[in-house]
């Protein structure tokens, strides 16, 4: 499918999440800040590019750009998050009547764009194959903060057959703009995860006798600095329901 | 030499280009703004990375960090350059009595960098090799804009045998943060260059017969940008006398 025709079909109402969506094409974390709140997102996102890969930038009072040709970032993703006051303050499928003019958009990279890359060098997804939402976990690691935003790296969780790990580790460090090499392999409890079947975001899977939780930094990270840090107002994409962009996944791919 | 004895000797008044200084250790291009321009200058390098590849950035009131540990980004360089209302307003050894409390300072990479590296593939450089701080030239190329900044593209030249030009290009690939790749090579005219031997920064240098013109994409750009934006009041380092860090060149080399 093609991202616009996704797009269109999240428009109008269609709730799920993105994995395995539009095959070959980059998916994108949202978050999105008053104009006075861009700097200091900029320069997490600077500081910490592992969990906050950039892809592009919409200015406050812009809508649509590059990534999503013809589209709006206020209708065109499946689910979005409203903070208020550094608290979660539900989730809508569109953002038209919370919109506010000074608002600027950072589209950030996303896992997903390597999965397929995974899955073709005969690595499973478990979340894909159980029709899940990708698990994903607060941990204990201390973002490097900038300005007044600080907060916990968040990472996403996939189960990788034990004699994968390496492929798994070499394939994803082609793709350092999508979150690339993981951060974690094996050890749950030196993140601070104490059970893999209690994500802090999208669902549990199943992990398989054989099978090591590795852990790869995630888009959702600068949604818990907003929670921590008490942003008075944020908007983010709920997690795993991502923006299917225009950007073709393999110029996220380096030698 | 050390970077923190070189900053000292900055720091006491010797003015001089730092092109090939401190060998190992990575040197920075300055761009310092008003907080109020803060958002439009990251985002400028965000979406400029070949010219502004950002090392570091001090927050508003921070006059020191991690690249240039106990030193002073106010004195610790060779010459400063000052702009006021999108106009240069001339140089100074150091900043103390224009600073101000809202000033945000972003280091930038530096092609000093990978002199080094090209040195030892045996591939000469003019400027040293003759003494001259290298020359800069404002290109016809424009950026990509971003906020209320927008500005032509800077490059540094090297002359490069041309036996040897696709050794230089494999080379500064291997820096991408230090602006990596050349982004031009020969036909200057193409660049809106006139003449090799007027540069609009920096020294002529004498072109070997057999030798062609290089271009790297280079960290004045942004204070081109200032001048062309008009921006209020900024500062920058004189092009050529870079902030010497004391972050060892060998992590900005990819394999």
């Amino acid at each position: 499918m093609a991202p616009g025709a996704a797009r269109a079909m999240f428009r109008s109402g269609l709730v799920t999440p993105t994995s395995g969506w539009c095959d070959g094409f980059a998916q994108a974390n949202l978050i999105v800040v008053p104009a006075d709140w861009a700097f200091d997102v900029l320069l997490f996102a600077q500081r910490n590019p592992k969990p906050c890969p950039v892809l592009g930038v919409l200015e406050a009072g812009e809508v649509t750009g590059p990534l999503l040709g013809g589209g709006d970032v206020r209708t065109d993703v499946p689910l979005y998050t409203v903070y208020r006051d550094g608290e979660a303050a539900g989730t809508r499928t569109d953002l038209l009547d919370v919109w506010r003019e000074d608002l600027v958009t950072f589209a950030l990279g996303c896992s997903f764009t390597f999965e397929a890359a995974l899955q073709e060098a005969g690595i499973p997804i478990a979340h894909i194959d159980q029709g899940v939402n990708v698990p994903m976990y607060r941990t204990n690691v201390p973002c490097e903060p900038a300005g007044r935003l600080s907060g916990p790296l968040v990472v996403s969780m996939r189960a990788i057959p034990a004699s994968r790990v390496a492929d798994a580790v070499r394939i994803t460090s082609r793709y350092p703009a999508v979150h690339g090499a993981p951060v974690h392999v094996g050890a749950p409890q030196e993140l601070g995860i104490r059970d893999l079947g209690a994500p802090d975001y999208g669902d549990a899977v199943q992990i398989p006798d054989g099978h090591v939780p590795v852990f790869w930094a995630c888009g959702v990270t600068p949604q818990a600095a907003v929670l921590e840090s008490g942003v008075p107002f944020a908007l983010g994409h709920a997690p795993g329901h991502m923006l299917v962009t225009d950007l073709p996944d393999w110029q996220y791919q380096v030698p």
